[in-house]
């Protein structure tokens, strides 16, 4: 089985992080491949970031198509152009965001949304609502810092911070289940479940096991309406 | 890993098929058991099998606890007992109809579901309702068939009625995937899925990918509202 | 006219003062019984618990319809077995969670509801969605108390807590109905009523009404689709 | 107990039809008085007759509270000044159009509403939407007759066609409960739902036992909030 | 091109503010007029005063209908009558609180609506949720002051209250978007705006633009469902 | 007032048909401009197409606000891009679509749209849910034909199928208002809304008004939330 794993920003420190968290739960034998989109975007903070990476995204679905991909992982969190690598790909594509709600949705009663920034939130939370988790997610949430700040995890003072704005969120939506709407706080998934002792859901490991599960299944994506493919010269 | 599938109908024949399609699907070193209920129920159809079902199911799962299960898989349709087995399990509990849905949003812009009886429709539009499919779920519709009519999967006749009646909802739904709302109908997804040109998803084989996949992630069910369980003398 | 009303836990305190409010607002010449479930849950506190329940209601339902009931009343305010009930019952039933809920969106512009216990908040906000009052109801909140605690509803301090609570949840939530969320709380209606200056409802007596109206319009329950019966040996 | 149901159309057979049926179900010893709105309008097919009518509400409301009225049954299925008449009022008031609704609710998993007209179709509509119900509420059908036509139900031929349209309704929305969204169709309840085989709801009854049941409980209209009386000089 | 402003109460104040605000818009040689309901109600604050200027707004209606006016702009928050005036007029009808939301939706992620009394909250609300921005309006909030005081909004303490107020609001419902629920503010909406640093909609301005647009276009009230004319004598 | 009308995709013959439409509905002495994208893509026809004209449309985007643009239309009916417009333009962003669906909800009580390509019906579906028109849209429906096709609308035999067409869905939906779900069509509004006698919606004619009416109201895109502009170099 082979899955590309798309990390729409060009961040490499991101993308090692991104790959870590993958190799953590990638099944035996996996041919697993993690690269930026290579749009020359830093950091995906908005639709202006998205639009951009959108179409190194389609170009690495594109890739991927040629070299017999079997299955895609888009790993933000804004679940980047996710319709449109649907459109090209064959097999399953799957966004992180998307990813974390659903496993979210399968383990408790609600749950809230941490992000890296204040912008974020009104595209989470739409996404949210397209996908069909209105009353599941109860609330989107914003640390106020630069994503790529977030790569810097090891740091105990930003742990003690998340741990605390994390248990906080919780209360204050009376939810169960804390997501992580961010791809930047993928190391920090077990610490975080670790302290606040609910689940904790990084929508990296997520969203490479739906993947993987998803081609194991044999199922691709439905070319029947929106995700047929057009054809491509 | 451990995971226990409990069939929440009596039937061994359909137990069975379960089982194959589990197998089918299992990751390399499961420790996988697939049980009957035992509550005395022959097949679900309706809510007073269900919740006849219900007190077997949770004594799986009570049993399963004892034995260090780590995750369950309910393999019916209407997701029987889902709630109560999840307040007493440790490890995620899914039911094959909710995997289904989920899966099949994720590979198409919307689902019909084709479950055995007339009588279980308003169950799976409850259920779909309850997961947030409202809008990618188009349509539920039923063969007019007892459920455990359907183990005889092989019979080409029934072969033929179930493509065009999957071909026949498609067109009146507008809809890109099938969902299979019945058990007993595991063993054909893959014809099916051949003959339709479009994801023909068998919660059974879903299902136990998706327990698997948040086992593996290291995720469990949140004990932290409605599913903190009660303490058990 | 013969109603059961059916208290699914064993709690003969509960069971009285159940019966007390039913004979408040029985019509003259009602032939009314109050019967726990018998399935030894001394008081519903969960999933788990409604689960054992559910077939001590369908037993006293099958009872029920050997005797000639009309209508039935199910006196828990999560509405443990309420589909189950409907499919063997040839009558109207109605849960006490739902009839409050109903009468309350009738009275006002928006509802708030206190229950007992935590563990039971999204028991009764996934009903009051399933119900269709996902607008109307505005909060649900819990005392924080087990349920049989509110079985001495005489208490002067218990009352002066639930007044406070009453008027502050009201306040949070902009609503101006209170709906009682444990069959518990019933006794302290009117003190509760006469206190806040909005209508509080309990769902036993708005329960009661709402079947004998049923009956005496001579409605029954629909075997048409979801709730046609299964043939039971 | 004193209820007075109001016709907000100024039919007087109407009125007459509207009263037995609510003689079938009023409770012993009921003071129980049936007026026309008396605004002029002879039958309410839209949101031109409503808002004139609804003038006329407003006043028997103000003479119902001089008289000491308990209760009130707007009896048009628009339900007419349903919320001028609550802020109006003391005790509380009920729609025909909102009785059935919620009565239908209570007794199938969906019904399917029948009115005389095309034109009433979206205030149907938009009523069971504004009430809770768009997933109960499978479809609003119109005879296609006036109004008043109906008020000649004991013609064979008409009885006959009501059955055949009822029928196919329910099959095109796969609905179990059939709701009369008309007042003029009031006496046919009983043979309607003789022939059909499920629930036909006429709302006068329905409504009537409503609010007499909420009077009996002791319960009024809010006045917290939207519904607060405003100084009449 | 002919528009009628009708302003369903009958303060003469309010007629001239609505009247300025409306030139501020006006397209060059707009025939505009500006007119009180005349049915007598000096403010509108809730549903009484709502069903009494409704026949005064359709009185309105039928007198420019007659005059040949081309479009309709109703000038209350509340959109007093405007199914009705709908049903009467060829040409479009606009209500001053839906044509606010619309360009609320239009500019931001969410918006949060000011009006003036606490009893028009579930009015604005019940409307946002009608015209289907349950997900933009995040919130109605109330001044607790007579609509009649707003008119002297020179008043620098009224300004600086509305101003702190909307701040308020605003991090509140993490909105970006004020509304002014009140034809009162009209004359305060450039002072808001300048101050907030977000758009603040006043309906008057956003509406008599739309209805003018409307006209513009060519584009009438659809008369094939609801808003068909009824015959009138 | 200087608008810029942005043409995602590439085709000059579409530019010539909605300049036309727009110079029909501009106000006096606007300053009007049309551009294509310049992105490259001949048509519109699903996500692919959506993600490249994307980029070409900020770019207009990115040389208008160097240019003073005061307000932006995008002429595509899927509102390509228009999330990334708004948070790079400070002036208002309007997209065909969705000025099309604002306008019909105006106009009547249920609207149907008429899109070109199959493939175009879940995009716009999604986008009618987005807005919060779940209930104004009755039903997405498709020519089954290529976009560019409808360019050369001069053809009677297309609009002889284009008039029963519409006539066909307005009675299968049960609607009142047709919306034109393709710019392709921009030049044929007269002709059908003539024929149908309900109101047709074009958007470009629609969407050039509504961005006008908000520049001239004085209204830009808030900045505050999920739009606020990121740093560009």
């Amino acid at each position: 089985m082979k899955i590309l794993v798309i990390n729409p920003n060009d961040s490499d420190g991101m993308r090692g992080l991104i790959a870590q968290s993958c190799q953590a739960v990638a099944f035996a034998g996996l041919d697993l491949e993690v690269r930026c989109a290579g749009a020359g975007v830093a950091s995906i903070e908005g639709f202006h970031d998205g639009a951009l990476a959108a179409v190194g995204v389609l170009q690495q679905v594109a890739r991927g198509e040629a070299e017999g991909v079997d299955g895609y992982l888009i790993a933000c969190a804004d679940d980047t152009a996710l319709d449109v690598a649907r459109e090209r790909a064959a097999g399953p594509v799957i966004g992180i965001g998307e990813a974390a709600m659903h496993a979210a949705s399968l383990l408790g009663c609600g749950f809230s949304v941490l992000t890296a920034q204040q912008k974020s939130i009104p595209v989470l939370e739409q996404n949210a609502r397209s996908y069909g988790f209105s009353y599941q997610c109860r609330g989107v949430h914003a640390l106020g810092m630069p994503v790529l700040d977030l790569e810097h995890g090891g740091d105990p003072a930003l742990q003690r911070h998340l741990i605390e704005r994390g248990e906080a969120i919780l209360q204050q939506d009376n939810a169960d289940v804390l997501v992580l709407g961010c791809a930047g706080l993928t190391a920090l998934q077990p610490e975080l479940q670790q302290a606040l002792g609910v689940p904790v859901i990084d929508g990296v490991r997520a969203g490479l096991l739906l993947v993987q599960a998803l081609v194991q299944a044999g199922l691709k994506t439905s070319k029947r309406n929106g995700y047929q493919s057009r054809a491509v010269a």
